[in-house]
């Protein structure tokens, strides 16, 4: 099954929340501390107890590499854990020349056998063609981004009026030529998200910072109804994972990501 | 020993060429292949053939990646083959929201203890914060790249009358209070080279793209040497150690290093 396809399925099934793995010892619950993989195990139930409720999991690869190749390791097992047909992101914002792009894409869909990654446009089309040439994986490539500084450059206005961020928007709907990519959008851009949403054409999005970075699913998802669009998936990572710091953390998990398809559920009358 | 004076003692030694350890199991000599580390025994041939001309040596991570958590390991062992007076680079490009590229730095800087790392603007200052929060490190911020498509992004018309590049390397300026700041600008850019190096102010630059993608040795270190500007470092990776396959391989690595250190020397009249 392709990429976009294991979304689709998810979407039509009212699941509309990807989990983020950013699982980081410090903030893991503490009786898993003394585990031999305390970061495995955190991941496994998890996993199993949202799994059932969640449209996609995403691996921040940052929280990975941090713990060198032991945290590689931690990461392939990880994937190992997650069933096939649901969609797994490899977050890892990559992009560099052609050759070098080609490495990461191998690394990650090869090696790794990631559905779908993000990626950074800075460096224009031929820093990303070595993702898209994988029809069947989903390349998510950042437009306007969750983070205050999102101001910096991605909103600065172009000779021809545009913002970066709606350039960006445009040159990944001519690279949509193998229907293999999608944008990511901030779930703080509410306001960006309304007035840009007609643009995306049938872009699937990858909202992050719902939670902890203070975006709104219930305005998000309004959105999205309003447009009658229908293939998007809104990450939650801090706001599922790190609920509870209990034995029980993963009820909590279960229990937060179950509020939060009911909320989705509810707006669209399903 | 802090990572710019790394780089600026090399340079008053007459050192300009950075090696780019963009090692691949496909394009290493054959006789090695056999071995049990392939990579690692290439890398430890090259260092120290190279060593004593070099200026700095880059560690390219889509080449290590590619091999999982055994690449990592490889990556971490190469490390430590390189005496510490030399600059080493993590040319990872990374950057993402303040949590994650946090926990970026502290794989980079802290697990890897490398001197410096290249990292992605897209996404703003709070995406690159938690590097320059080490003030030893040297941080190049992509500004404008060696590959065709930097026309895409990097080279559009912004309504202040810059290009996005432009925007970019002022803001590096700003970001530079604690003096750990350098920009990176493709050696295949000598027009815009020529026409922007005044405003890079002092800080230091990396320059891939002289050999495989075409940028030319001489154009840049004139445009250097008649703007009186010494803190540089130009990358040459496949220029230098694929340019044998032989069993004496890292002979010519050597001798094509000197060759070109010979080149800015003359240029210099060292």
């Amino acid at each position: 099954m392709n990429a976009l396809d294991k979304l689709k399925n998810k979407n039509k099934e009212g699941k509309f929340i990807c989990v983020g793995l950013d699982s980081d010892i410090e903030k893991i619950p503490p009786h898993l501390r003394n585990m031999e993989n305390p970061i495995l195990e955190f991941n496994k139930s998890i996993i199993e107890s949202t799994l059932d409720h969640a449209a996609a999991f995403k691996i921040n690869f940052a929280f990975y590499e941090r713990n060198g190749y032991e945290g590689l390791l931690t990461l392939e097992k990880t994937i190992s854990l997650i069933p096939k047909d649901i969609l797994i992101i490899a977050d890892a914002k990559r992009g560099d020349i052609g050759n070098t792009s080609e490495m990461y894409a191998k690394a990650v869909f090869e090696n790794l056998n990631f559905d779908s990654i993000t990626v950074n446009p800075y460096m224009g089309e031929d820093s990303i063609l070595p993702f898209l040439k994988n029809h069947n994986k989903l390349i998510f490539i950042l437009a306007l981004t969750s983070n205050p500084s999102a101001e910096d450059f991605e909103k600065l206005k172009l000779q021809n009026g545009m913002f970066l961020f709606q350039q960006v928007i445009e040159k990944v709907k001519v690279w949509n030529k193998n229907n293999n990519c999608g944008i990511v959008f901030g779930a703080t851009r509410s306001e960006e998200l309304e007035n840009n949403i007609k643009s995306f054409g049938s872009l699937p999005v990858l909202l992050p910072g719902v939670g902890a970075q203070g975006g709104s699913l219930k305005e998000v998802v309004s959105i999205f109804k309003n447009n009658k669009r229908f293939e998007y998936v809104i990450n939650v990572s801090r706001g599922i994972i790190y609920k509870s710091n209990d034995k029980d953390f993963y009820k909590t998990a279960e229990n937060e990501i179950k509020i939060m398809n009911d909320e989705v559920r509810k707006l669209f009358n399903y």
